[in-house]
């Protein structure tokens, strides 16, 4: 029976070596299936049918609060920016932890939104429970159909990127950047803060992004040499500002969480108030630096940690020159919106913890002391 | 002249080794400084001069909007979860840097109130003035009298914790936490979201804080001795819940600067998402686990830690016997209001950063790397 059982392992593995390592890969159709028949960019059109009745009270709300934990709560992160930018709607994003247990001021017109994977880890659903008794609308965006979260909410939107089995979160963090996303932008066009030309724009990007997300995984065998050189590191810091900044946190954690290497996400300007006293030549830094409106300070934020002979690690835009000549690696990923760019940024940091975590040796899908979804308080 | 300069600098210190542990010991000094004339606990009254046409401003806001870096954005965090829980204000914490750069929604009566020791960084000046130009109330709470941000502000509270010298913050910070104390103490009154009895109870405990803070302080001896059988770790991790969370940051980043151990604050909640990880017999762990409204989930966080291993070092209230069991090494500090907390557990992390820093040979005034006060973006 053992044997069967690996086989079977084996074989729901495609031909990968790990659970990861396929839901990385799988990237390219998880974003796809997460869009499929949701947008339509020739006609100009968003459709997310669970919140037909709720893109007009998005649109009006004075205040969203996102809740959730671990990586979702980055992808809460990333919604903050696209929509307080897109949306001009004040955002707020709480650990369902803190948020709970805090007596939290919620005001009419105001709208919760739950992030979770499972839709059944316990602090978020806690928190959720707590926002509806005070009479906030609350919205859920998770993966598993029919989950206690999905079914407590008023409404929501899945992503629908199928069953992730490693432990930790790869193609559900991207699947929930692409819902938030068609929600901020819906909401968005519903309101009249875009204008139509964005509309369509960031329609076009996000159809593209599955093939974008193919050319930065076709470049696998670049980030595992790389990551060769780091599998001995004992710290990492990664950095980056505004949008990236919450990819930077997720890069992060997925080191710490299959690498057990202790790595620290930062806001690339906050680095001068403490933390840039740990940089030496024996800590490697991963500066997201793409051709944005903080590309200049990101800049000069890596001469930074170079003049300190950190070593760098740069993610950056296709056909950049400037940073190559600066930093010791880079690797490049296509250009898309501004504001659709964790998507892509976010891919190399997964590839390099993962190579990272196999050179170490570590048990990838399923690394110690943690469990896929925390359903304990 | 240079052994003027060097008898000179010996008498500033005042008899200490540095200035960093001078400022420590300063504190049941400065925070006395900073609350004389502003409280009277029999005749139940605070006053802040500086903001006496403002306290109505805050009692009326929707919305309030701290900017700040490093050490002042997690006074800025304790502030959150002071004006929330007291006064019933929605709070945003914004790092400095990311709110000037991100076309921040300000609207009619929110207040965005900057804190910075200086009175000089570049990042929180710039988000002021972003902020004063779509119209917000921008109050200052600054060290340093005549600062460019107490210029540029409408009002404000100086925090009146005398020159600090040590790069990294120690007594600007439990200064700061007492200004914003006694603001969101104020609002709360004048709003009346505080009972009579609990407004008295508040304005006694801090006036009981100088006190306090020097029974702590009395510790040192047996600090120094827990830290030296820390001197040679390569990471720490620092937990606490609600209003320590903010409090574990703080520590953390204390030790980075001065020890350049790699150290990362954390809601003590989160850790089941990722960082738990990283826990084996070579991470030490810092909780704060006093004697709050989050003290049994804390106690569980710690015995989850211990199952896997982690040495652990509490922060504990006085009369604790339950954690004392559990975990390696206890330090004990005086209860006070929840509310409070902060102004008392942040002095033995102090502490604790100050003398691993010193038996690894550090600079502990003048850590490689870093400037007293930011100036540059």
């Amino acid at each position: 029976v053992h044997t069967v059982d690996l086989e079977l392992e084996a074989i729901e593995k495609g031909g990968f070596d790990h659970f990861m390592l396929k839901e990385i890969f799988e990237q390219p159709k998880s974003i796809s299936d997460c869009l499929r028949g949701r947008i339509h960019p020739e006609e100009a059109w968003i459709k997310l049918g669970g919140l037909r009745d709720y893109i007009g009270k998005l649109a009006n709300s004075k205040r969203i609060v996102f809740v959730a934990c671990g990586t979702s709560w980055h992808a809460g992160l990333v919604g903050e920016y696209l929509f307080e930018e897109l949306a001009r709607i004040n955002v707020e994003v709480e650990y369902a932890s803190e948020f709970r247990y805090r007596n939290p001021i919620i005001r009419e017109g105001d709208i919760v939104i739950a992030i979770s994977q499972s839709g059944e880890t316990a602090d978020t659903l806690a928190a959720l429970e707590l926002a509806k008794s005070k009479g906030a609308i609350i919205l859920g965006v998770c993966n598993v159909v029919g989950s206690s979260i999905a079914r407590v909410t008023h409404a929501g939107v899945y992503t629908h990127a199928g069953p992730e089995i490693g432990v930790a979160s790869t193609k559900a963090f991207t699947a929930q950047v692409s819902v938030l996303s068609l929600m901020a932008i819906a909401t968005a066009h519903q309101k009249g803060t875009i204008t139509e030309d964005t509309f369509r724009r960031l329609l076009w990007e996000l159809q593209e992004m599955p093939k974008k997300v193919e050319m930065i995984l076709q470049k696998a065998d670049e980030i595992k040499d790389i990551s060769k050189l780091f599998t001995f590191a004992s710290n990492f810091i990664f950095l980056g500002r505004g949008l990236n900044f919450p990819v930077a946190l997720e890069g992060a954690l997925k080191l710490k969480e299959i690498s057990y290497i202790h790595a620290e996400g930062y806001p690339a300007a906050e680095m001068k108030h403490g933390p840039i006293a740990l940089i030496d030549e024996d800590m490697p830094v991963v500066f997201i630096a793409t051709r944005d409106s903080s590309y200049e300070k990101v800049v000069s934020n890596i001469q930074e940690v170079k003049a300190r002979k950190g070593r760098v690690i740069a993610i950056v835009s296709a056909g950049e020159t400037e940073v190559q000549k600066m930093v010791d690696f880079t690797i490049e990923i296509p250009n898309t919106h501004e504001m659709l760019q964790p998507l892509l940024s976010v891919i190399p940091l997964q590839l390099l913890s993962y190579y990272i975590a196999v050179l170490r040796g570590r048990n990838v899908d399923q690394p110690r002391n943690l469990a896929k979804s925390v359903t304990v308080e």
